[in-house]
Parts: structure tokens; C-alpha cells; sequence
């Protein structure tokens, strides 16, 4: 594995596959690497020729009161972690190598931002398209690996790629979890105990929601309700949104069919945990 | 020469040519090619393996009230001038076929367009960074070629491919003049004759302000003075804007040094003349 920190040494290695062609597998990630990560970066492993790992805390994609400086690094663990996926590179540039002046071009996200993490994170979503579309062009994958748990990233990041007519597939791939249920995530460092024990609350309440759907349930306001019971009943958390869209068009749903997500929102004492839950209603 | 209409064909093709690798000439225009655009493809066959020219009327960089719907179109007569420059392939995508949906991804240029035609024209040059995006992602050019006639959109794509990491060359081409010294542009079919006669003023007033420069003038206010006494003198058009920035950055100048721009708009009768010059002061 090789660990290149420039955009021009991560150029000149891509090059150099490009010819012959090989395949490219692209994970992209903030680091602190879990074993949602791993299970990209070992399903990009098994589909292509070439592994591409990135490590960036983007600046672009928080906002002024979020907890970029706070969001935890630790890259030499996350270096042993990688190596042992077998992974090929390592990309670990530094803020001043991706922005090495206020950005003059920003990629704006005009659809299925404003819902979910995007209401309450303004700016974010055009923070990610912006960063993925950098990372797109640097390193021109054949396949971009997301995790499903930002269920709105991989919707915003299919019309990216759609839209701008990247020739990039996309791979979603399903969430991790702890075997109590939590989602896995690097912020799960940052819960006490206390909150830890009651995190388990976003996906119990999920699958109880999933449970009524397939017991003839179709009221996205009731589904909603009976969440919202369940996640203040069972924890300390502060709702910070819990919403039901059509999957990955995220608009409003009258009657449910189709694909749907149930997302939501909930803040602990340090920390804001996000979960999901895709179904298709037949 | 093949002319191909749907992204999906031009894709195939471009794939066919990535191995072995073959270097890419790209020359985007709206069609109604003239000198100018001749001048691009012909230097764009000299340096490249293979010469694409896209011929695109793109909606998203017009205003409501401009002309994309009396922009000058004629297809046969571009398809037989592109024949002659012996160009591998002209590639001529409908509006649906770019923008089977509105757009969910806009690119923003944050920089550089709030001057000149930007001021004017607000959101222009936001529609031309989307299409070049999308065009530079279907064909995955070695160099892109455009006219120094718009000199602003020349500086706009610079920061697009900088900050955007397009691992492309961009290409700046001199501008093509008539023998009177007005710039080639498809918009010249629309002048009267009698504008016709007085449009050689954009042209002539920005040598006289080169001259008066050489002869050391520095005052970028008495040269725009100069320009628009000429203008208004030598004809009946109505000054859009005269100004003079660094370029390409694009920033107004206290004293002039370095390369700077001096680029002015005139509207005749049933259309709008741009024009400009860059001078090296030492």
C-alpha cells in the first residue's frame, strides 16, 4: 500500500493504470475508519484491479458551529487498518493541497438537499459534491463505493454522477452495525455510556416502524408518531428529525409504495446520531 | 467524420480510443461555425490524436430574455465546414438528451463572474461551467480548446479546471478577426449593414487605447473614457460595458501592471457585440 499525500503523485500512479486500462475502486472517507468502511473497502477489493482508499476531513461540508475540528483522526490507526484490506493507495491529502485558495467553483445540489441532514446543515450537501467531484476527477474510478447509513449522500451523489454525467458507477452498500443494532460510525466514540446503552433506540425504533408496515401500516404520520414515541420513551436524545420519503427521489409520500425511507435524526449529549431504513412496499 | 447524437454512443466511442490511449482534442461550440471556430479545430487536429467538436445551443446559459431561440442555427453548413477540418467526430446532442430532467447539480462560479458579461448576464456563466462539466466528463478530453473572444469564459474555465482538479489542458485561442478588424462571431449575421459598418469601432477603440497605453498611459479610467468617446462618437450602439481588469483573475486594477484585460459590450440594432484585448505592460 502506498500512501500518497499530492494530487499530482496520485495523478501520475492513476496514469499509469490508465494504460492499459485496469479498473478502479474508490472509497471515499473522513477517516477513523470502522467496520462500515472496511466492508467497502473490501467489497471494492473483491470487484476491481485497483483500490483507492481517500482520507479527508472536508472543511467545505461543515458548517461554522459543527464539530469539524473536533471529528476524530487518528491516522496511523487508520493506516494499519487499511493495510491489512490489501488496499493499493492511500490518498491522504491535506486541506491546503485540496484547497489551496477559497474555492472559485462550487457544485450545488439543488434537489433532495433541503430534507433530512440537509435541513439542518445547510451547505452541507454542496460541501460533498463539491469534495466527491474533486476526488472523481483526480482519480477517475470505475466504481465510487458509499456507505447506505448516509442514505442521502448516496441519493445526492446518484444525481451527481447522473447529472453531471460522471462515468462512474456507483455502489451503495449496506449499513454495518454493532450487534446490539447501533449503527457503526466514527462519531459512536463520543457517546458516554449512559448514551451508548440508549443509542440502540434509532434502529429499535426502525424496525418496530418496519414491523407496522408489514402489518398493513401506509400513514407516513403515524409511522413517524409511533418513532417519535418509542425515541423519546427509551432515551435522553433530542429529535433532531425523523421523516419518511420516496428512496432516492426523497420527496414527500401521500400513500406508502414503492421504495421508502424512514431516516432520523437524534442528538446525545456530544454527539448526533444518524440512522435509516430502506423498504420496498409492494 | 461521424456524427453522433446520444451521450451513450459518444461514450462507446471515447472508450474504444482510452485503450491504447489516444490523446483528445475538444472544441465546444454552439454551432454556426465561422472563422474563429475553424482557427480551434484546426490547431485542435494538429495536436491530437482524435478531434471531437461538440455543436450544443445550450439553454442553461441563456437568460429568460436573451436569444437562445433566434441564436443562429444551421446544421448542414456546420457538418460540411467540420468535414473539412477533418475532425474524427462531431458530436451534436439534443437538449433532452443533455437534460433529460432539470438539472439536480448546478456548477457555481463564484469567482470571476460578477464582471463583465456575468454582470449582465447573471447565472451565464454558471450554465456554461455546468455543460463544459458535463461534456468534459462524457468525453474525457486531453485539451480543450476556446476563443480568446470571450476571454472572461476563458478565465471562468481555468478555475473550473483548477478547482475542479479536470485532469485536462486548457487551450486559449488567439481571436479571429475580418479584415476591418471586427471579431468573428456567429451573432455578426444579425447586424444591418449600416451596423455592420460601425461595429469595426469595438475593435479599433481597444487599439487606440493599446496605443495610448504604449505611449504610457495608466490610468485605467482615462482609458475606458477613451474607449467609450470613440465608441459613442463612431456609432449608434449603446455601451453595455468598457472595463479593464487583471487577467485572469479578473480584479480591478489601481495602476496598471502585469497582464491585464481591457473588454468592452456594444448593442446594435438586434444584437450584442463583445470585443477585447490583452496586453502584457511591463
Amino acid at each position: 500500500m502506498k500512501v500518497i499525500t499530492t494530487i499530482k503523485d496520485m495523478q501520475t500512479e492513476i496514469n499509469r493504470h490508465k494504460v492499459p486500462s485496469k479498473s478502479i475502486g474508490f472509497v471515499p472517507t473522513m477517516g477513523f475508519l470502522h467496520e462500515g468502511h472496511l466492508t467497502l473497502l473490501n467489497r471494492a477489493r473483491q470487484e476491481n484491479d485497483i483500490v483507492v482508499l481517500s482520507i479527508f476531513v472536508n472543511p467545505l461540508q461543515f458548517g461554522p458551529t459543527e464539530d469539524y475540528s473536533t471529528y476524530p483522526r487518528d491516522f496511523e490507526r487508520d493506516r494499519a487498518l487499511a493495510e491489512c484490506e490489501k488496499i493499493d493507495y492511500l490518498f491522504y491529502p491535506s486541506v491546503e493541497e485540496m484547497y489551496p485558495h477559497p474555492t472559485s467553483i462550487k457544485v450545488l445540489v439543488q434537489d433532495r438537499a433541503d430534507v433530512l441532514c440537509g435541513k439542518s446543515r445547510p451547505g452541507h450537501f454542496d460541501g460533498v459534491a463539491t469534495v466527491i467531484t474533486k476526488f472523481f476527477n483526480i482519480l477517475m474510478p470505475t466504481r465510487a463505493y458509499f456507505g447506505k447509513k448516509d442514505a442521502q449522500q448516496v441519493a445526492v451523489i446518484e444525481g451527481l454522477i447522473k447529472d453531471l454525467n460522471f462515468p462512474i458507477e456507483l455502489i451503495p452498500v449496506d449499513i454495518v452495525r454493532e450487534e446490539d443494532g447501533l449503527a457503526k460510525s466514527s462519531r459512536n466514540v463520543y457517546l458516554s455510556s449512559e448514551d451508548r446503552k440508549q443509542a440502540i433506540v434509532l434502529n429499535k425504533s426502525l424496525i418496530v416502524a418496519k414491523r407496522a408496515i408489514a402489518d398493513g401500516e401506509r400513514n407516513p404520520s403515524k409511522l413517524i408518531s409511533l418513532i417519535s414515541e418509542i425515541v423519546t420513551a427509551e432515551s435522553n436524545g433530542t429529535i433532531d428529525y425523523i421523516e419518511l420519503f420516496s428512496y432516492p427521489q426523497l420527496k414527500p409520500m401521500g400513500n406508502l409504495e414503492g421504495t421508502i425511507i424512514i431516516a432520523l435524526a437524534v442528538k446525545f449529549t456530544k454527539v448526533r446520531l444518524i440512522d435509516n431504513i430502506i423498504i420496498e412496499i409492494h
